[in-house]
């Protein structure tokens, strides 16, 4: 059975960690809006099909089931693909983690976005501009420091001490900062993480998407965006 | 066994989506913090103690179990306490719109802290101003259609056609958006949540403990905080 993955075509954005998951599974599936454009989601989000009701993309279609929020959809995935560990207390985890990862990403979304999606970066740039200070003095500290101590409580290899999903979000929440705050990223010591990143980078499956063009370069249309004014 | 709800103490926040759930399954628990002061949490936030690590609260423990994240303790408590239909796909459409009520809560947090939670509201009115008017003109319709819709899937009275930990927490939003924005409320039509919030008051459970001492009142140290130039 192929999956099949709803969501914007054009950037990595909260997508990239379901293709992820996906492409280090080697799992058939097809990513449905680059092959027939953002349209073909509207029904989905209007309610027109039966099942569950997506309130944003992305979204994952596995036979009947209906599947949004990342989170979700890579909790749903990891024990299918051997992604996650067996044992209940180690998935509860690894779903924390994730949904923590979840968190980071809207505080990275919300820099460049501080009074709302509805108005473009332009014109809130003042407002980003302090948005972004909090992030990269305090945030961002407390996220990178957090998960290398989970790390580290992993026994240093993987978040769960065996191979999981969340290294895979690990590596694209580091690939996403490093582009977006080269700067600020640079004075965090946090070898666990880096070690990890690079290693997950270097999974053969994981290397062969990456080389591939279904992995978009990070733009400024995404959510980890590379603005030089609001990087340290 | 009684649970453990680890939560600051002084405002209802995110635990109390957590206790709702475990009031209405008139589950033992106690609420830690509450006994014995926001500090006891720290030793859990440094990593002194085995198993998971938290972000942040709340997080709960059970037996040996350590579970942070509202969202992943819903789940966890949802098939213990019958707050959650038997089925595979619903309990995932379940975690979804958890996971929804979970970015909603973000969001109404943001209002008055779009730039960020390290500094005090009053030195953030200017860019909350701004926020708060896309917050009342696009993001609360949409989250509100988005569960009229889902509560019209499910025949009109609960979210997933019987009764699940989602009606609590719907419950529970619909509560703090009245109180931080009674004004923008007012203007919406969403009769099936509307009655939905009245029936999930009206359950025994959730009555009792709603006239109790343990449910805490709205403040302005909350999530949902009522700023007068803020609302309509």
């Amino acid at each position: 059975m192929s999956y099949e993955l709803y969501y914007w075509t054009g950037i990595q954005g909260r997508g990239e960690f379901v293709r992820l998951a996906l492409e280090d599974a080697r799992a058939a599936y097809t990513d449905v809006a680059r092959e027939e454009g953002d349209d073909v989601m509207s029904a989905w989000l209007d309610g027109e099909h039966e099942g569950a009701l997506p309130f944003a993309p992305p979204f994952l279609k596995s036979g009947r089931l209906v599947i949004a929020q990342v989170a979700n959809i890579l909790h749903y995935l990891g024990p299918r693909h051997g992604q996650v560990p067996d044992s209940e207390a180690k998935r509860i985890y690894a779903h924390q983690l994730q949904l923590t990862i979840t968190d980071l990403v809207v505080e990275a979304h919300d820099v460049h976005h501080p009074v709302g999606a509805g108005a473009y970066y332009e014109d809130q740039k003042t407002e980003a501009r302090r948005r972004a200070k909090e992030f990269r003095e305090s945030r961002i500290p407390k996220f990178l420091q957090y998960f290398e101590k989970a790390l580290e409580r992993g026994g240093g290899r993987h978040a769960l001490r065996e191979f999981s999903y969340v290294d895979l979000s690990l590596f694209q929440v580091m690939s996403g900062l490093d582009y977006a705050f080269p700067k600020a990223m640079s004075r965090h010591d946090v070898p666990l993480l880096r070690a990890l990143a690079k290693r997950v980078a270097e999974r053969p499956n994981v290397a062969g998407y990456l080389a591939s063009d279904r992995r978009l370069p990070h733009s400024e249309n995404g959510i980890f965006r590379h603005y030089p004014e609001l990087d340290a």
